[in-house]
């Protein structure tokens, strides 16, 4: 297969600013080993820009998909026809691919790449204890991906308060069921510790809350790729944890993406 | 270098259909082969859809380039903000790129090709009398280019007569000393002969007029591309006339786009 030809289908990742995606060589390449003749190009687009240009963009016959990435996962929803359940409750999306009939479907996967990572480590959610460190976007998703998993309970810290209330409406309105409650840190009354907070990310040395040791049957998952393993997971490990890393996440995420957009693994 | 990533400059080709357009791969290996990190992806846009969607795309801040093919090379001209002295008489642009400015400058390079393809073989068009078969959209680029390079006489055939007079004088506006004519085609007493018919295309065996015989001192040209060697180009090798290919036209036009583009030859 040549790198590109007049054939190729094309999809796109949009953002403000661009250069630091990863999605351009990682999709290309899972398209590739699908046998797919597609790319993923870096569509960088100003916010003064998005409205106008994002619709216009849709016309083009050959793109068949994008993904959004910040600051747009929130303003990309209108432009969907089908809105799929994680995106509904997150009330936001990351991928919008072109259906057969020529409409537009969405939904959020950030979220789903985490349960896929665990699904792959054969751990299931179903009547687990959760605790959730973060509730911004990439926690967000997480959880309303988790709820729909049927959880025991689900406990959430973020910073911000409301924000961390917020969340934990959500995650009981995918299932009334769970027992939701906004809360501190903790290691202990729970199964799986999720960090979706950015505190650990690069050269961050730090652990998202003040914890010397960890139960080791406790699943320990970091939301962050970058290093691969963080200050938490390295804890986690020496306390003889199970651990489940970001970078985990994203290869879950992506092939998902990748089955809806319409290329399904062989 | 990956393949592609955020970083990716990303240039396109516009074009209805878009299928059968070969820029895609062979500009994309010429920014490999000038180590520039860029890809150029195909974008189908339907004609109704044109005038909406192609000022949006330029507002994409990583795209620097757009090439122009059937059918908007006309309807293009319109985009550019400066528009190079071959596409303002031709009246067309197949070629559009961002400045530094950030402002957009066109020109036409479809004949510009032709003249670089000569100049590499040695072959000036000064002085020389010129024979044109065509003057469709490809004819007109050429004889326009040719036009520049101050020609002793320039004598054009279209099977549509007023077409060919339009080029006639589109030439002469060029440059008024050239002896111009539109006469029926002819081998003698000329020097270069140019086809820009589409005759000879493909699985078409015919010449683009009835000949038996070229003199051995012609140059002979043929802007198809495929097959490489046409049946006038056959006639002309057997004839031991100089021969001159489309491919190598497409060659040069490659290489004196990507300089517009912003990526000079090393």
């Amino acid at each position: 297969m040549d790198l590109i030809s007049g054939r190729t289908r094309v999809f796109g990742i949009v953002g403000d600013p661009i250069e630091q995606v990863r999605s351009p060589e990682m999709f290309t390449a899972e398209f590739r080993r699908r046998e797919r003749d597609a790319v993923l190009v870096p569509i960088h687009v100003r916010p003064k820009d998005f409205d106008g240009c994002i619709p216009e963009l849709l016309k083009v016959a050959n793109l068949d998909g994008l993904i959004f990435t910040i600051p747009y996962k929130a303003r990309a929803l209108r432009l969907a026809d089908v809105v799929g359940p994680n995106a509904q409750i997150v009330g936001a999306i990351n991928a919008l691919a072109r259906t057969e009939g020529g409409r537009w479907k969405a939904d959020i996967f950030d979220g789903r790449g985490c349960v896929e990572a665990f699904r792959r480590r054969g751990i299931s959610f179903a009547d687990r204890r959760i605790m959730l460190l973060g509730a911004g976007g990439a926690g967000s998703a997480i959880a309303v991906a988790i709820a729909f998993e049927r959880p025991k309970s689900f406990q959430v810290y973020d910073l911000d308060a409301d924000r961390a209330e917020a969340l934990a409406a959500k995650v009981k309105q995918v299932d009334p069921r769970i027992e939701v409650a906004v809360d501190a840190p903790k290691v202990t009354g729970i199964d799986v510790l999720l960090n979706a907070s950015p505190i650990g990310m690069l050269d961050d040395a730090r652990l998202p809350f003040e914890v010397e040791r960890l139960p080791r049957a406790l699943v320990v998952f970091d939301a962050i790729v970058m290093p691969e393993r963080t200050p938490l997971l390295s804890l986690a490990e020496a306390c003889g944890c199970t651990t489940i890393r970001g970078l985990e996440m994203m290869r879950g995420q992506i092939d998902a993406m990748v089955d809806f957009f319409g290329y399904p693994r062989a």
